[in-house]
């Protein structure tokens, strides 16, 4: 075991924080209090100079024109990156494009990787993912009702979806949709491409989630597919395949997510160690700091942000190593794991900060509210540890215990 | 003892209920994307109808045109109005006026109760409470730096407040100010009535709280008071006492958010039980409420609001029986263990309605992010633990215990 | 509501304290290292001051023998009972004696009474009961094995039982046996009377808890019935009806935990307070009870205690006021609620007693291990907590929830 | 980064692993109601055994007759070892004489080494580390009682200790006593040596632990120094310096016991996980395991366990690289954070066997009520915390965080 950090990585790592700090956390007032369109400008400059620094795209890919970071590598930089909430964003790794750029690289054909990926790595344009279904647990495939059916050389999609996160302003979705509806359940749907502006393509309403309805890439769509019709050509992957290859999708997304979380635990953790210092809460001058309770806070959130960090380091890890279908118990441990440190850390760090946490003027208000939604995402808390303990469960079948 | 509710309390409370069913909650989508103020037509009208029914102001003394319920009874009714955001406001119990209605009606003169009770308690006008300071720990009064200087038959205030609660349209504040600083630090401070339209009572912005600036009666000011000057008439109760007068003041207002805290858990509670039991999760119809996790919150969720609500009726009859000084103990248990359940409970219902819950299609994201502040207000847990905590430590003082 | 209690209780919980404090907690040093048996002369004597003082028996019917004592006066008996692990067994109201005779109070022939209630009731004898099997889940009538068939006029019992608690020195077990196997589940067994002289009573070991073997009351046996004959007037009861007859009697029975759990807790806070307040950890005299951490258990605790009493009160009056059935929802909260609020204040004041509070030298290392069975017997906490949200979802079937 | 572990280590701990199936836990039934003293002979034939195996104590220095692994491995054995109460002492790494090992080869005299290490190291003898004094907080040297005055070439020692663990059978005891009482408080204390046969040296008792007075190495003494006289040359490491050493040995005895409880949380874990598995509920023949709270309890413990293990490895790795200071906030972190997972996942193991937990007829009664010292020797968990929060809140100070 070594638990030393290669001297690349490291540099990197300085370079993005300091970059971080400098270009994207001033930002931030201003992005608090205005929509997210009306941010892109400035957003694009900063997303130059990331090219220039040959920072771009971390986790792609070298020859779509990414850094190529291997999963552990781009553990170290996401938390870095997950600092801000600009961070993924202009370092352009952010969800759900780092996943549909994956899907396509592995599944595309060669025109639709000349069509959506190379311009999607480019960061010309943006992409959705449209799976979710209105009042449908998103873990069960077997409950997904949108249908793609053949007509002539075109698929036929009608259905209802929401929570399509940043499809308003994309340029396409990927789109899960039943397409074998006799097959096994496992096997009926497949994932198709659908440019955003194919009639029938409705986008009735960014969602208003925690108070905003929000725009562009911050928003949560949800979307009418009415007799929305394309080509059988923009099928990607085989036919039926759409949740074995969620599955692989999903497996790393849950990772990408772990990571940009200790990013936020870090900078919470950063802002409470801080208030703690310099909050002087007598005349005489003591600090938040010199009580034990806010103590306490400290060391425990330190603790679990370790242990966060290094179970998903290590599930990083065993995905360079052995692919994500070997890790499986790795990756549903992380990801209610990682979740739920951020949330409490992110708690304390409000606590902590009194009346001023609860205000705008800090950046823990946006992480509190927002962030609560990592526990539902790809998989509830509730249902990984029900298949993590299932998976254990089962090995411990057959054999004797004393 | 005898846990039984009086048939009067029983049918008031019913009414209420029906009443917040009936006509508020079908307000609260509208509540939730429009601004407080376009509110406001609205809410007149079901004011007017509360009066008609004659459940008005269920608290304020009857000679000042309220109900006069007992601490107790209040409790229950106010669960019952918390479990709208619209409850209080519109039945007229509303903090911070129910608190500034009892310190006018103990410690204003007849012309100040003219000028400012009457109006406040007919719901004519609307008013703040100026106490904390940017930056300054509210509990602790001997860091308050706002001034009240003598000047002729004036005071002129100078000082930086925020978190002045509804202050956007109010018609006055009662404002906390250091008018004999070199009195022992609990007899530096009065409280001052000062009509918002003065000059030098700059309002300088409604504080964006949890991604809102809100307006109106939901909103949180910052105040600079700048040479604000007021006759000495319009100090409130005797010069020197304002703290000793904000004690009187925050123990039963401690008791009125623990009371509206309660009605959020049972809101709260209700719309967890519900989805429990309509939200399918598989094909063949099992719902969420088989999950025995899910059963796990519920039987949770049930016993700590039932505890809670223990506590909080036992400590208003306390406070009706033996006075808030008395009653110190009590008052400060129930502040933190409310608090906590409400957020606990909120919380499961959020995450038990999965990604809905993050949205504003129910009133539980709305609970999520505004009522976090419970943990913070009218003393943070932290600072209630300690303060109980060393009084009960003395109570041990002296006695031997095997 | 009222949440006075009244001057005669006041004046007896005063005399047990008293009584408690002089008379048995010198005995406990005593009791942790010797046996049970060789206290019983010391204990006996302890006995007769209760009759003298005429504080014997408090919960058991006057016509009886016992005080009458309402279930909610019972309960503040119970509290200052349970300070010391003496004081049920001193004042004759301790588990499984109180439940049987309440069984045989209601359910036994006037013989039946003469020959077990009335020498049980003056404590010349003691009882078990015997429901409990081994690998069998206790909560689950179902699946009991133990049978008593029919022969002659006689029931021949076989069967494993365990956790038969107090067997060792017992008069006579009431013995769970299934009598009518065709019947439906609920239906299947009856409660019989059988002398532990009975040839085929067999008791196999004291089963070592926690480290000791324990013997006479404070003890837990692994029984053997091998044709165990009794004469068919033993029957408790009707025949079929031992698991109804069992919940009668686990209803109150869970509540008499309760009480005395809230006892320990009392217990242990005193100890709790008065370490923190004499504790010194300076050189110059600061003291444990000066530190936040130590000040955040007492008020939590003292949270968590008023919470369990006042609810385990209220239990008790929904049953004074309309018996056990109607009050399920309250004795299963109150099961789980107090057992891990004992719980967790006793692992607080151990470890706030350091190093000693793992020793002898004080009650809390042998409440901590004896006690954790709280969480287990008599529906472990998982169960009650199951079926408490079960019957809450059901009342919510039907209800239009917003 | 690598995770991996090398295969020798992996073979010595799969040794280890069958050894302790084999040979150990079976002697657990024996052990469990016998006292110590009386399974030495087995325990003996056992460490022959290891001896042969070549695993004989496999974290001393090679020359002093160890294996001489690294922390980082030795973490990795202890995980097995620690499987069993047994474990430690069978293979010759047991506190306190592990610590003690460290001490002499550290700092002994030629001399010393000859008369106490070898003997120590081959497991001819045993020893004792007396330092912690009854009613002195043990973290505070400052408050140290004990002191040993030069008087001629001797040094006599007046004093009383107590949880000096093991002293009834040891051989010999470091005593830390103060030498220098004018020095400033850090530098007053030295260790001698004190052969415990040396007139003066009164063991007092064996102190009842949980309801054990215990004997032999599992024990815990109250000792008196009653001018107890031994020669100068007794001095272990330079005079004045006892604190410091103290530190240089408690850090790796920290890693220590980290490593152990490691096992028992493995061994819990196993137990838990199989009684899943085959505990049956319903007639039907559903498992424990099909619940969902069994499930959350398996998931989380997993979890946990994870956590704490990268964590103390990632710990003795740092030792192994940048030595015991360097590593301070590690050492503290998983001192809190492993004996309070160690405690729940030992909690829930027990939950889930019943009424069978609280017996002797497992082992994790004895874990739950004698591990409970875990998160208060060698540090509470609240100083830990406390002095991990300060060092951290130092080195943010004069930074700069928005």
């Amino acid at each position: 075991m070594d638990f030393s950090v290669s001297k690349k990585i490291e540099t990197i790592v300085e370079m993005i924080n300091e970059f971080v700090d400098r270009e994207l956390i001033p930002l931030e007032p201003e992005f608090l209090v205005k929509d997210f369109r009306s941010m892109l400008p400035v957003l694009k400059e900063k997303q130059a100079m990331v090219k220039k620094m040959e920072l771009w795209a971390p986790n792609f890919p070298v020859e779509c024109g990414g850094m190529g970071l291997s999963l552990l590598e781009h553990g170290l930089v996401s938390e870095a990156l997950g600092r801000s909430p600009l961070g993924h964003f202009v370092f352009w790794c952010q969800a759900p494009d780092a996943g549909n750029v994956e899907i396509l690289h592995m599944f595309g054909t060669d025109e639709q990787k000349q069509r959506y990926l190379n311009p999607l790595v480019q960061g010309d344009i943006r992409s959705c993912f449209s799976m979710t279904e209105v009042d449908m647990p998103g873990s069960n495939p077997v409950m997904l009702e949108t249908t793609a059916v053949k007509d002539g050389g075109d698929y036929v999609i009608n259905g209802h979806k929401w929570y399509t996160s940043s499809a308003d302003g994309s340029d396409f979705a990927i789109v899960m949709a039943v397409t074998n509806p006799e097959a096994s359940p496992y096997l009926r749907a497949s994932m198709i491409l659908v440019p955003t502006n194919t009639p029938g393509f409705n986008l009735v309403r960014n969602i208003p989630v925690m108070g905003h309805e929000g725009n562009d890439y911050l928003s949560h769509a949800e979307i009418l597919y009415q007799s929305c019709r394309v080509p059988q050509e923009n099928l990607l992957g085989p036919e039926g395949q759409g949740f074995v290859i969620a599955q692989e999708r999903l497996g790393p997304g849950r990772i990408h997510h772990c990571m940009r979380w200790l990013g936020i635990c870090s900078r919470s953790f950063d802002l409470m160690c801080h208030r703690a210092n310099y909050r002087v809460i007598t005349p005489k001058g003591k600090t938040l700091g010199t009580q034990q309770t806010v103590q306490n806070w400290i060391a425990e959130s330190k603790a679990e942000i370790d242990a966060a960090r290094l179970m998903t380091l290590n599930a990083a890890w065993q995905i360079d190593q052995n692919g994500a279908a070997a890790s499986r118990e790795a990756i549903s441990t992380i990801k209610f794991v990682v979740a739920n440190t951020m949330n409490r850390v992110v708690d304390r760090a409000l606590q902590l900060h009194g009346g001023l946490g609860m205000t705008d003027d800090t950046i823990l208000a946006f992480f509190y509210r927002h962030e609560r939604a990592a526990r539902i995402y790809d998989g509830a808390d509730e249902v990984h540890k029900m298949s993590l303990a299932k998976r254990i469960l089962r090995s411990y079948e057959g054999r004797t215990i004393k």
